[in-house]
């Protein structure tokens, strides 16, 4: 599969030679982490009137392996746009803060019952269902809290305002009961009588609001910490929305042709609860050409950056030829 | 039990002559439900976009039967300072928001496994787990929304600061992590080795934060959107926490004293789960005592807003005198 994705022929890609003189992605990916961690570690000790056990849940969730793309989102966002990291940082560990929250309840024996996360028990599986509710409860508020703690009040309440619309009924949350709704109807082969062009509009629209959403809020929360032109916003909009679906797409390819080694969690799973995702819907071809049309229309987004959108740019590519 | 709480001396209650000369209580409860409640109609139907089970579960629980407390104690607050209902309405919302959302959570099977919830089948039974437990979800988000929509940029910042503390780890979340412990501290009677002061002194302390600090929140958010002076801000504070402590003292009394049919909720589960509570660590008469001397010192800091503080001066006093 690695093959695959990696040997396709140049020419079919036009993103392919700009990804070769950028940015090393993995390095600058590890750096956000390095950079990250410790601020997201002080945000759980400065709970200290926390309860230890809801605490330590916390830190479990919210300090998990992980690639912290949401947060190289957000800070490369801010970087492209000259904003400064300290700025960018509270959008950054906020977005974290929301994924992780949504990770831990979807989890759950009543969502998607998922017992390995990335490797580790899931939240629930190390703690409990109790106490796993709780810790997404609690990260929710901890989000706008940073934003609150770290930003000027009035940057905060926009801040606020794009997080929340990310986060809510319209976006993750009504993404996720979507997803739930649309898996139940699979299982009862009812989208067999639907046409595929509708059953791909729904499925397209699923990870808009499912995951799509909070890579957006991302971009735009850079962007506002920034201080961005609306020329640079609209672009990171454009990126960020391009950006969301050719990960979600990736993730599809990566569930459906993977191994659990390279990635780390359970594979083959959506075929096997018969969820709707693209490959099969259009099949793994017309999958990955999807994604690195999508990549590139990021790629191209980012060119009014110059150099400070290469970290964004790369990593658009990057997604859709990881093998993890 | 309703006459013993009402036919008290009328001397060992200072409060009771202020609250025999002020405002009906009841009709003020209802006017505040008469203005929030298509408000809070308005925002659900705003969700235009989300997926009408989410939609119509979020429905059930923020416009389910209730006192609307929380707005009241906002919007009075805010009434107190000589603020403006529109900007104070904002928060009374958000709160109520707050507040179902921790309801439908929990009532879950997994936290304290209710069926019934004011007469009415809880969330989780109307519709599902997963449609429940996204519900409370996504009421958090809608909270915080819901300042920065109606407030300007860096009011809505502070209100979302305010909020977010009041539903965090460290308060109504942790509050409620506390509350599963002690249940089951209490179950496994380790409970019976702690001296009552201890023991008290772990109550009072769950009950600051799973009820009160969002009563806190409430009057916070009146008075930050009504501008107020820093006196008043004290005042208000010095009111919520007497109000949230005399609160939580009067709904175990009623839950040791009441009957199913005026309380409209499951009654005597507290002393069926063993749960820690005010009657049960001091007994009926102290814990009354306790209550009425909070309310007074509820209502006594209600003095320097003169008779714009009487409802929330009158609900301090009803408060402990209910009988549902």
């Amino acid at each position: 599969m690695q093959g695959r994705m990696l040997q396709r022929p140049a020419e079919s890609d036009p993103a392919a030679h700009a990804a070769r003189e950028s940015v090393d992605i993995a390095a600058a990916i590890a750096d956000v982490r390095q950079f990250i961690d410790p601020l997201l570690e002080e945000a759980v000790n400065g709970l200290c009137h926390a309860p230890e056990r809801l605490r330590e849940s916390i830190r479990y969730a919210l300090l998990a392996p992980g690639k912290r793309l949401r947060p190289a989102l957000a800070l490369w966002a801010s970087d492209a746009c000259g904003g400064d990291r300290q700025a960018a940082a509270a959008g950054a560990m906020a977005v974290e803060m929301i994924h992780a929250y949504s990770l831990v309840h979807d989890d759950l024996p009543a969502m998607d019952d998922d017992d390995l996360r990335r490797g580790r028990p899931t939240c629930h599986r190390a703690f409990d269902e109790a106490t796993a509710i709780l810790c997404g409860d609690a990260l929710q508020p901890l989000a706008f809290e940073t934003l609150v703690r770290h930003l000027p009040p009035d940057t905060a309440g926009r801040a606020c305002g794009i997080l929340a619309a990310a986060a809510g009924a319209e976006a993750l949350v009504g993404g996720q009961a979507e997803d739930l709704a649309a898996e139940q109807a699979t299982a009862e082969t009812d989208a067999a009588n639907a046409s595929p062009e509708s059953q791909l509009a729904r499925l397209e629209q699923i990870h808009r609001c499912k995951t799509g959403a909070l890579f957006l809020a991302c971009l735009r929360l850079g962007g506002l910490t920034a201080g961005a032109s609306a020329e640079q916003f609209q672009a990171l909009e454009t990126y960020g929305e391009a950006f969301g679906l050719a990960f979600q797409i990736a993730d599809d390819l990566l569930d459906a042709e993977g191994t659990e080694e390279t990635v780390g969690k359970r594979v083959g799973k959506d075929a096997a609860r018969g969820k709707l995702t693209f490959p099969s819907l259009v099949g793994i071809d017309a999958s990955r050409s999807r994604a690195y049309a999508l990549a590139a229309e990021a790629e191209h987004a980012c060119q009014i950056f110059g150099t400070r959108g290469k970290p964004l740019a790369t990593l658009a590519n990057w997604i859709v030829h990881r093998n993890h």
